[in-house]
């Protein structure tokens, strides 16, 4: 095997609340060599006003760093960089302005991903990091604005969770007076525990035998921790009660004087360690390792594990029609004419066989009828809402969005007014893709054992073609003729033609 | 045992799209005789508009037949009437209009049913009425706006569908120029093919062994095939073909004339029988019986059942909480502090014990963690949308309204400005049962396997007090104080008074 054609360079960005992070690695055969980190605080977070709008000044910040990062990733492909958003960016209102923006400095879509799909991320990510266990383990990850709390065991997580509570939000809403107060941090603590009574029975009883914590917050407390004289740097119960103790000496947060804690650090430290006491008490943690792997190896190493094991998002799906009890011969036979219908036109439409839309095509097909699980009348609405709420792994959302949209208009009127926008699609392919669900769903409308003759799609001057080997294809079967008329009227009320 | 005390009187209304029904029966001990029947053409569907408005005429019609049977069953208890809507009622955007001025004339609730939950209780009606069997049977009911099919065994049916076209709105659609043609005819059973085609597939494979048509249409077609001298009645493929060859002879439908074919079936007599045509090709019938058991029987059938047999809708419930497995364990502790607190200030805000609310209650403290199913952010909202699309057998569209309203409001903020209108149940009484729910799902939040210490609730100056015997209950559980300030805080916000 030649070593050099398998060798190439491959990036993963974190958009954090708190910190943008950005791990390049090298590809050498089947082997990944993390070359380097890069790590800038831009505290998008904190640019977050009342009503969710992120201001000019935070998204400069975010630009600032994002160029920088550009640079060491100019000349990479497209498939081999990954970019996260989390937290805030899920949050701000304003998200879409500032993905355009970057965008223009970063040519590689920006995906922002939901609190589990980042939890499943960052288990991944120390998953990969910590040496190879039979023991199931326990993963907390406490960001800026978000907590993650994953079980797992090997490189399959179990449990999944996202908490909307971090050490940027906290400090906001428990120590905005600056004061390092028993009493403050007695709050700060209780509302976490809130946040966890809904996990923490189920936590509690999953045999998990090892837990580690990830990325600033955990980091920070394990130097401390050294700092103060455990060389070790393992967090337990009592080292988290005594460094409450010891905070509350100062009498502000400026005051803090700790070896091993950044400047950078100082302002949140307070509020994570309120978060981390607070799940140590009610998920009895008893001790806790730190781990160097979070979200940015997870993105790193699926985005190598893509190539070398079956895809996660397969894997996703097929448990959702599973879950839905999808009729999976039906399925299969739509995907397939669907991916036929792909092959014949999308070239036309402008649809490249190296993009990710003819896998979303396909999963689309499996999914379509999940719906069904509800009620027959409106399905397709009930597939929609599902595919939309469903925390699918592997997915961010809006791959989820290109399913739940497919889905919404496999059938019936075609009320494009309900459309979603995208960021990282154009419409034009949207809309190539539901008319391609569309016929596959249409000519197998009578799930026949028969096997269809075969059909072609073809485009001429706006008009999309069916046509057949067997001319008379649809005088021997009246209902088709009938369903691809029905169709043919839903084309034409939007302007659309269909000719077969 | 007492005869006498045993024996009462029920009546059951079905107020369909082209005609009215009543049956009344009589319970003697443990059996059913029916008494009367009562039939009125009113032609409610007839009296739609394009934007589905209920004519002002149509609707007198039909509330002068309600009066008409008021007089029948004035003096019946509440308990002891069941009256059903279907397809022009479910279809009309005033139906609620009809239904607030049915009400004054016969004062008992008028339940709007699924076209799903109509076609249960038609396959209830055909059991019952039809000699006992173990063969599997296939019911078919074309009714003036909707045609339901069902397979079921015994009384329990297996494949439950509803489908939009009835003979009504096939008249309207293919014989509006009151024409008997051939082309008339092939259109009408086209389209009726097309509506089949998602179940005809799945209707073929499953074994039943005889098939049984109920109602008008049925009826209609078996008394006239008697007239033309079949003298069995029996509906068969070939029979239905020369019906439709002697319809064809003659020009306009108002020239029809066959024996056993009333004035009022002749107009909607070609379309039903295009309508019946259709079935038997696409779900292959040999021949079909006509059974006199149909919705109304249903009814009847089921208001009698519910006090011998254990109730249809728990059964409903269970399954839907297992398909999308329930915590069944918590679900049961919910229940308990709900049915307590009901049972302690039900009196105070008017809801009486023998009302269906406290088993709405119990209902829906079983069912209002579905929506974690599809996610645990917003699930409250999930399971709202399941309880409100999901086919409840036993449930009119009243009673499902209300246990996914009180799933919408079981946590979070308190916005009543999304509360649905109810016409059967007062706000009140929603609003109580809404506050009840969530207080039961509060103290229950840390799903501790210890037993919580005895509640009280208590109603005073609109004040709802939660208390305890033990009075330091709350300084021993910090959490479950802190969550109850929570709550109080959402109470708070519009109004409402917590203290504990």
């Amino acid at each position: 095997m030649n070593l050099t054609n398998d060798s190439r360079d491959i990036a993963a960005l974190d958009l954090g609340s708190n910190s943008f992070h950005m791990v390049v690695a090298k590809v050498i055969d089947k082997d990944l060599q993390i070359v380097s980190r890069h790590k800038q605080r831009v505290h998008l977070a904190a640019g977050l006003d009342e009503d969710k709008n992120l201001s000019e000044e935070a998204m400069q910040r975010a630009l600032d760093c994002l160029a920088m990062f550009a640079e060491r990733i100019q000349d990479f492909a497209p498939d081999n960089v990954r970019i996260a958003a989390t937290h805030t960016l899920r949050q701000a209102t304003n998200s879409r302005t500032f993905i355009e923006r970057a965008r223009k400095i970063l040519p590689f879509p920006i995906e922002v991903i939901a609190g589990i799909e980042e939890a499943r991320l960052i288990f991944l990510g120390v998953a990969h990091t910590q040496p190879t266990s039979d023991d199931a383990m326990l993963v907390v990850d406490i960001g800026g604005g978000s907590t993650e709390m994953i079980i797992g065991q090997g490189f399959a997580p179990t449990h999944v969770n996202s908490k909307q509570m971090g050490c940027v939000s906290y400090t906001q809403r428990f120590f905005t007076n600056n004061k390092l107060s028993k009493k403050n941090f007695a709050q700060a603590i209780l509302a976490a525990q809130q946040r966890l009574e809904s996990l923490a029975h189920t936590y509690r009883k999953a045999s998990w035998k090892v837990a580690f914590g990830s990325s600033g917050t955990a980091k920070a407390i394990k130097d401390v921790l050294i700092g103060l004289g455990h060389e070790d740097g393992i967090i337990t119960a009592p080292r988290l009660e005594e460094l409450i103790e010891r905070l509350c000496t100062w009498r502000t947060i400026d005051d803090i004087e700790l070896d091993g804690l950044s400047d950078d650090r100082k302002p949140v430290f307070a509020a994570g360690v309120a978060i981390m006491a607070a799940i140590f008490r009610d998920l009895h943690i008893k001790e806790m390792h730190f781990s160097d792997g979070a979200l940015r190896e997870g993105l790193l190493y699926e985005m190598e594990d893509r190539f070398k094991y079956s895809d996660i998002r397969l894997r996703t799906t097929e448990a959702l029609a599973d879950k839905h009890a999808v009729d999976l011969e039906h399925a299969a036979k739509v995907k397939s004419y669907a991916r036929d219908f792909l092959d014949q036109v999308g070239g036309d439409i402008g649809i490249k066989s190296s993009s990710e839309l003819p896998a979303l095509l396909e999963w689309s097909a499996l999914l379509h009828e999940v719906g069904l699980n509800i009620s027959y009348q409106a399905f397709h609405r009930h597939s929609a809402y599902i595919l939309t709420y469903t925390n699918m792994a592997g997915f961010n959302r809006e791959q989820q969005q290109v399913l739940a949209t497919l889905a919404r208009f496999q059938r019936k009127a075609l009320k494009l007014n309900e459309l979603s926008n995208f960021a990282l699609f154009k419409k034009k392919h949207i809309l190539g893709l539901i008319r391609i669900l569309r016929l596959a769903i249409v000519v197998n409308s009578q799930r026949h054992e028969e096997v269809l003759p075969e059909l072609y799609l073809s485009i001429h001057d706006d008009a999309w073609h069916l046509t057949c080997a067997d001319e008379n294809w649809l005088e021997n079967n009246l209902l088709l003729h009938a369903d691809l008329q029905t169709e043919q009227q839903y084309w034409d009320q939007i302007g659309w033609e269909l000719v077969f």
